[in-house]
């Protein structure tokens, strides 16, 4: 990227972020000694790393194996590999590397001469080749592929899966696109379209670029590419057990598109495939509909943890304010997905507000995806919870209770390495660069390594952040350099200050962010006092489902109550308006936690009785004042099991 | 039955009961006039009666052709029978009794020389007949068949139709049981077990009541039968599409069942059956099972409208307190069947709780379950009603949406003759008599005729009930009667004036009836006042979905807030606890109903915005005065699609 003053911003990559401690280091450890080793062990016992022999394993599991399931395997060791990637990027790590060398080679190995690459189609179904785009996830896998190729490349320099992958794409391209002799098609999960972006910005090659803009292009158009492979496969295309080609974004052309709709994940995938090609084509009207998607989505759609997709039966979106609680989805992939396209946005208009909303996605409904420990995942993300509650309303069987308690491992493992490789990678997500204008983007501790037209320099971070919103910044250059620092005031914070050398600024706020422009000299310091008291949340008057209701907040974390701290019956427990609510770090919580304290009342029958129901003229509720303790949410569900509910009553 | 004091209850028949005017008298009117017609055009139009020549029609709708809604068509001839003959019973019609007539020749004609009847199995599908009980209906429409015969025999005197399915239960009888050479088995969906007791009853005879007997000790006794059918059928038993038999009551033997659950309809109708045969057997471990799943259901599991079965997936049960609103089921049959089931509980266990739930159950989900001009019909009832809400979920697909508006017909049109039929049988459930107390469950305006020790007399009740509380009875008499009359307080009344001759009466009330035993003469008077204010419902404190909400309730009528009458957001809409509620006669809504006033508020931001989150330090919310006008819950859905909700916000 060009370094000079008014060029278009890009993100600092993660190589010159080096985070020096707090929280991202501490979720980052995790990360490397517990979750990357954790999936690792089960793509190898669940025979996805077996697969790329091209032999198949010798038993695996057989819920395992289901083509439903099986289609998406090679995604998993392209997450993987891209979570690798990240981590020997900042924690060379000779082990890892090692074994995603290998992994690399098996890869590599199970390429086919013409550059397809699957574990599945070749040995146990040939016929099923790109015979079922809209179902069978060649695309998907390949793009995955891809992003962990381009990580891998820049983690290491060795680029045997990136060309690879560039092979693979040049069979797509050869395969599919609107010249004589292709298939006009395109696949039913987008995420090759950001991954080929990404192939193009670390390769120079237009070709990967093209291939993106095509398959953006084509999705969607008629007659329907689905409608003519269904028939070839001797199916009706109404038969499509998804019902609509809404759920995978194909019912129109892109550009006609004017909400989210569909799968969330696939949505928040192409959406970001969407800014990059605009971003990198300059075509105006992608941009305009990327706005439009994204205003529809956070003004209409969005959870207050930043998930998306309410619905369990279609993994996405249903109507706007439609905000169901204890049976939202908000599967921990769309969080991610969703904080990816935010990320894309700021950088094809540079504004504060998408950052807002990345940063609410990545503390809130992806992080829930993991566990303290490590080593388990939440699928779906609910805003309450309640034990015994089948989210599917399948009352008579057993589903993965894993919706609602996190588990080692799924059929459909996609978020496990996914929330993995968002905290190996967070490093990408924490400076912005527009010529001699840096923005800091998610405040942790780090030094980060710039280049302001030619001039080295770092700057040093120094943050308990989320815990408090103290943020102080240390200039170390070799000369004077002139740069501007852009300070991201983030959406939740009313009040600031700021000082640099100790002297207090009062400096304008351009879309969002307080802007430090000067002649910065070694040793200059600013510190960033972000004032974070306790929040209460009212939701839009449209949403139904938590009216009356109020949600706290502190600084980026949404908070929730659970029943270990609270006792059973939350939807009883009422927040008075004029409650006090104080924060206190409770070191012994999770490694050391900011809790929420204060006075709430418990508004019951005054007597008690089986009767379900009772006539206020002859009974009466008590109000019994206790003391709630709330917790970030993104910590739930790693102590006792029980209730949790984030929307508590007020007054 | 014996008229002797301390003898068993047992219900007056409608044909004793006269209904001169009111609530009823209307309800029946559009019952005969409108929807009887509408229910046989439906019957005409989808094949069923043309299906009964056993040649099947000639061009059929094929949606309502599929085997898995086929195979219960016979049982919509058996309930718009049922509902005909009561209609007949009490207002004879030459052209509905042909029709009827007709209808049975059919029948009878397709009646196998073996006794077997079924419209479908003998002609489409020979190799299915008895193949899986667990699924097919056999013996469900078989039981709706009976209940037709011996409603047609009780109105009109002609047994041919008792004849047909006489033979048919000999013919069961002689294919299922526990004698060699019989298979053990039951079906799928219960309901015959309640019909063999009416046939027992109606003609005397114990072969059928022994029938009814051995079908409720066989279901779900091990070696499963339906784990043996379905290997017959060359299918593995785990793979039984609702995945376990808890979804048809056959998951463990019927006494050693300690909750409801399963599919509600067929759970209802099963346990009705169970106090029939309590009843006729004397059997106390089938009087204590039916006890402990009355208290279970209602004390646990029942909604305030009298609706049970929140869960749309297996139509049925959840778990204890789960009370959905937006998305219960609460299939209109269920609340039906649940009525039945009351009734038969207070005939084994004479007291008024029973009745109350009865009452709950008809005048709220029942009704509800069809409208005002009585040819449209609803399936579920749900307490809040949403537009553009999916019941199941499922956003990317078409469903029936008479789950939120009444519509014409179902594939499935179990509910429609359901409601009809009870409607035309109300009689039946208006009085009951043990020995020379006269026991008064529903109040309308009617006149009974009462046989008291071989005594005649009439009884005439007039009331405009529900909508006051005003009930008179005078009695017409030859001489002077002694019996005691019990007056049912219902359990929402905690006031009431009784009076006899005009000399206001103290009574003790016993198992909830005020009971005046006296030398009655002609022209003698009783005055029932029942106070009937406005109550506020609370709900149990374990029931989360409704925390914090209140219910309007007036008599025996819950009340709900519609859009066309309080506009949108009704989330957002409060009843403060000291607002006056005013009542008043409506006399231009749908055909005249006291409606519920009041000041409310409503409660929203006090400053508009996009944003879906918003913080209390810098936003706030403002209350706005409005009158609300609550309408009984059964005629929602009459006027102007929009919003609807029972449970309501209060303070």
């Amino acid at each position: 990227m060009s370094s000079v003053a008014g060029k278009r911003a890009a993100p600092v990559p993660l190589k010159h972020v080096s985070i020096t401690g707090g929280f991202w280091a501490e979720r980052q450890s995790v990360n490397r000694d517990v979750t990357i080793p954790a999936i690792y062990r089960k793509l190898e016992e669940t025979g996805r790393i077996e697969s790329w022999s091209m032999a198949g394993p010798a038993a695996p599991p057989s819920s395992h194996q289901r083509i439903g399931v099986r289609v998406f395997w090679d995604s998993d060791s392209g997450k993987w590999l891209e979570s690798a990637a990240y981590s020997l990027a900042t924690h060379p790590d000779a082990e890892l590397q090692a074994l995603a060398d290998d992994l690399i080679d098996a890869i590599a190995g199970a390429q086919r001469e013409d550059g397809y690459l699957n574990s599945y189609f070749p040995v146990h179904f040939p016929e099923g080749e790109w015979a079922n785009l809209r179902d069978n996830h060649e695309m998907y896998n390949a793009g995955h592929l891809m992003e962990a190729a381009v990580a891998y490349h820049q983690a290491t320099g060795k680029r045997k899966l990136l060309d690879v992958l560039a092979r693979f794409s040049d069979h797509i391209a050869a395969t599919f696109g609107v010249e004589e002799g292709k298939q006009s098609a395109y696949g039913g999960h987008p995420e090759i379209e950001l991954a080929l972006v990404k192939m193009y910005r670390e390769t120079g090659e237009k070709r990967f670029l093209d291939l993106a803009s095509y398959l953006i292009d084509e999705r969607g158009q008629a007659p329907h590419y689905y409608d003519y492979e269904s028939v070839q496969r001797g199916e009706r295309p109404e038969d499509y057990w998804a019902r609509t080609y809404r759920y995978c974004q194909a019912h129109l052309p892109l550009r006609e598109h004017t909400e989210a709709n569909g799968h969330s994940v696939r949505a928040c995938y192409l959406y970001a495939g969407i800014a990059d090609v605009a971003l990198e084509t300059g075509d105006d009207e992608l941009s305009r509909l990327s706005r439009l998607l994204w205003d529809d989505l956070t003004q209409h759609q969005m959870y207050v943890h930043g998930g998306v997709g309410p619905s369990h039966h279609n993994e996405g979106f249903t109507f706007s304010y439609d905000m169901p609680t204890e049976t939202a989805y908000c599967e921990t992939c769309a969080a991610i997905a969703l904080a990816f396209w935010a990320h894309r946005m700021f950088h094809l208009d540079p504004d504060s507000r998408y950052i807002d909303v990345m940063e609410r996605a990545i503390y809130n409904s992806s992080l829930s995806g993991l566990s303290h420990a490590g080593d388990e995942f939440f699928y779906a993300n609910p805003l309450a919870a309640y034990p015994g509650v089948n989210p599917l309303g399948r009352w008579d069987e057993q589903v993965e209770d894993g919706h609602y308690r996190r588990v080692k491992w799924y059929h459909c493992p996609c978020c496990p390495p996914n929330i993995s490789r968002l905290i190996a990678g967070i490093g990408d997500y924490s400076y912005s660069q527009a010529g001699n204008r840096v923005y800091a983007q998610l405040y942790h501790s780090n030094a980060v390594s710039l280049d302001i037209g030619g001039q080295q320099l770092q700057l040093l971070q120094s943050t308990d952040y989320p815990w408090d919103g103290n943020i102080s910044f240390t200039v170390e250059a070799a000369g004077a350099v002139d740069f501007e620092l852009a300070l991201r005031i983030p959406d939740w914070c009313y009040n600031y200050q700021l000082s640099v050398n100790g002297v207090a600024q009062r400096v304008s706020v351009d879309k969002g962010y307080a802007v430090l422009g000067r002649q910065w000299s070694d040793g200059d310091t600013v510190d960033l006092t972000l004032s974070t008291p306790v929040e209460r949340v009212m939701p839009h008057p449209d949403i139904r489902q938590t009216a009356g209701q109020t949600a706290l907040q502190r600084g980026p974390l949404l908070y929730c109550l659970e029943e270990v701290d609270n006792g059973p019956r939350l939807a009883n427990v009422c927040i008075p308006a004029d409650s006090e609510l104080d924060v206190s770090l409770d070191s012994e919580l999770l490694g050391g936690v900011a809790v929420i304290t204060g006075k709430a009342l418990r508004i019951e029958p005054a007597q008690a009785s089986s009767a379900l129901y009772r006539h206020h003229s002859v009974a009466s509720y008590a109000e019994t004042v206790f003391m709630i303790k709330a917790i970030p949410y993104y910590l739930w569900a790693n102590r006792d099991p029980g209730e949790m509910r984030v929307w508590i009553r007020s007054s």
